[in-house]
């Protein structure tokens, strides 16, 4: 059996146990019922995927992927490609905005590259290159059928290897000159969303240049009839090697019960096609923002996540993904560290003025 | 003249050279500009509070304040009033959620008693208790004019002695039996809002709870006709005697350029006091989260901030402030400690595809 295969069936349900458990905590704790509202679900969710009525997190990854997309010959970033292994630099100085905002939550980076165009020999970046960049997908597909299973089974790897040396949180981060417009096109595809709906300006594009990128997508479904029921053969025709590599490491979290938090389009996109290779492991994924790229909205919809942050933000990198990863860490906290109303001898709530049930 | 008026005229404009600065520092840094949406204004504001061009966070503090309300003879809240100083004791001894969310994000916590109904005598809690317990507002009046004044200008004081011994941002955070109900008129009275519109349930009363709230703060404003064009009248009238404390700590801190965290409901009320005695006061509040209470979005468009967490909280307490007041700090990061293009040698955007100014 293959990895990737063997990794979904090792995808099981959330431990109902233990979730009860955790909400039965919950509602002992020194607050009304309910009104930590997300923290309090996500605490049971934890339960749930950790498997124990205390959940905790202690170390938190963020596993950033880098690739480049042939379809940037086209004309449809506002970047040049050349940003893409300059931005993997960056990444392995300390530099980026993912850097500084993992510093910020006590989070740990990795960095991958699983497809760079140009040769990346910097220490620390992790090679899992499949490719040298996709092919330009207006042509044909933007990858072999192989390609896009040995992309997904090298971001299991990388979830395994993390979740084996301590990490109990993963986050998605990616980097790709141009790579909203194969996210865009995996949601047209899978959702039968517009194309205009699932496509905005990206790094920023000014408005010729978000036609175009429209025309590029439609050109590239059109020519490489990606089968929406087929996950491999959407990634494989109108897909990339960091967005694989990011459906493989939530997976790999999923597989192993641990939580992964989703950053914001590309990584959204990415969670898509986990979710339609597994349906079973959006459980174990996390919304952490909602971009202002326009599809982020219809993926998440399509996902049934609900964001947490409303910040405006479109860089990815994980930048979401790391802010959300703290919030995450303290839902489990409140679970384990608040005081019961039988602790701290506080009154529990009137009985004539309980929650009707009926509205 | 008052400790009020001398901190009202102490309020003063952000510092545009500073905010010019950190402008430009921000389109600098490695990301395209303006991809880190609220974080960028978010720092650019600190720069233009602190003015400097490189703000930096480095001691938080949530205050906490407590009080009760004589409306609860009323039947407005589903806990019993004795809550209040049961839930102080809670915060002094490290139990609640205010309490665990402040040790996630780093934040002290301060709780002040500015007028539990009962004699509170607990280590730790700073005391400035105006009186024990507001009046039943359906009665009358629910505190005299000059105890409205002592409230703000206890809030003042308390501001004052956290930001003299190092804080750099202050939270809000409140705790008192029946708060929402003073809220509600607040916002009622201030921004002309249907009082079905401005009123929730709180703590989770049921629908004839919720019914009964409504008349109550309808017959509360009918007998003592606030005036909507004075603040201390409104807050003296319809108000309680934390909501007077938490305008004080704002105007406090925006007197002494330094950034106040609004949390929820109960602070936004308050904050809506302070900006109504001070408008230029504004511009140094950062809205937290957006409660279920459906009075908050309101509040919050009225005092036109813009909140950044969508967690469906409603407890209060601060928490909201406590987790937000990480995300104000992770921006004064971004700004001080990302590189540049220059530093990390990464190229800028194509010019043939600079973002449109027209669209």
């Amino acid at each position: 059996m293959s990895r990737l295969q063997e990794t979904i069936d090792n995808v099981r349900p959330l431990d109902s146990e233990a979730m009860q458990q955790a909400a039965e905590r919950q509602d002992q704790l020194t607050k009304p019922p309910g009104s930590l509202g997300v923290l309090e679900e996500l605490s049971i969710r934890l339960a749930g995927i950790q498997g124990r009525p205390l959940p905790a997190i202690s170390r938190k990854v963020i596993i950033v992927m880098a690739a480049d997309h042939g379809v940037v010959s086209e004309g449809i970033s506002a970047f040049p490609q050349e940003v893409t292994p300059q931005m993997v630099a960056n990444f392995a100085a300390g530099g980026a905005g993912i850097n500084v905002l993992s510093r910020h939550s006590g989070a740990e980076v990795r960095v991958v590259d699983m497809g760079v165009a140009t040769p990346v020999d910097i220490p620390g970046v992790i090679d899992r290159k499949v490719r040298p960049g996709t092919a330009n997908m207006v042509n044909g597909p933007a990858m072999s059928r192989d390609e896009a299973v040995a992309c997904i089974e090298a971001g299991i790897e990388v979830a395994e290897a993390e979740i084996e040396a301590g990490a109990d949180l993963l986050g998605t981060g990616e980097m790709g000159i141009g790579n909203t417009t194969p996210s865009s096109a995996i949601l047209t595809v899978f959702s039968g969303a517009d194309i205009a709906q699932a496509t905005g300006r990206g790094t920023g594009i000014d408005t010729g240049g978000l036609h175009l990128k429209r025309e590029v997508i439609r050109r590239a479904i059109e020519r490489n009839q990606p089968d929406s029921g087929d996950a491999i053969d959407v990634l494989a025709k109108v897909g990339g090697l960091e967005i694989g590599g990011l459906a493989g490491v939530i997976l790999g979290a999923a597989a192993n019960r641990v939580p992964v938090v989703i950053d914001g389009f590309i990584s959204s996109a990415a969670a898509l096609v986990a979710a339609r290779l597994c349906p079973a492991a959006r459980d174990y994924m996390i919304a952490s923002h909602v971009s202002v790229e326009p599809g982020h909205k219809l993926l998440l919809e399509e996902l049934g996540l609900k964001p947490m942050l409303f910040m405006d933000m479109r860089l990815g990198e994980g930048t979401g993904a790391a802010l959300a990863s703290g919030l995450v860490e303290a839902s489990a906290r409140v679970l384990s560290e608040m005081a019961t109303f039988a602790d701290a001898g506080v009154s529990e709530k009137d009985e004539k003025q309980m929650d009707s049930a009926t509205e």
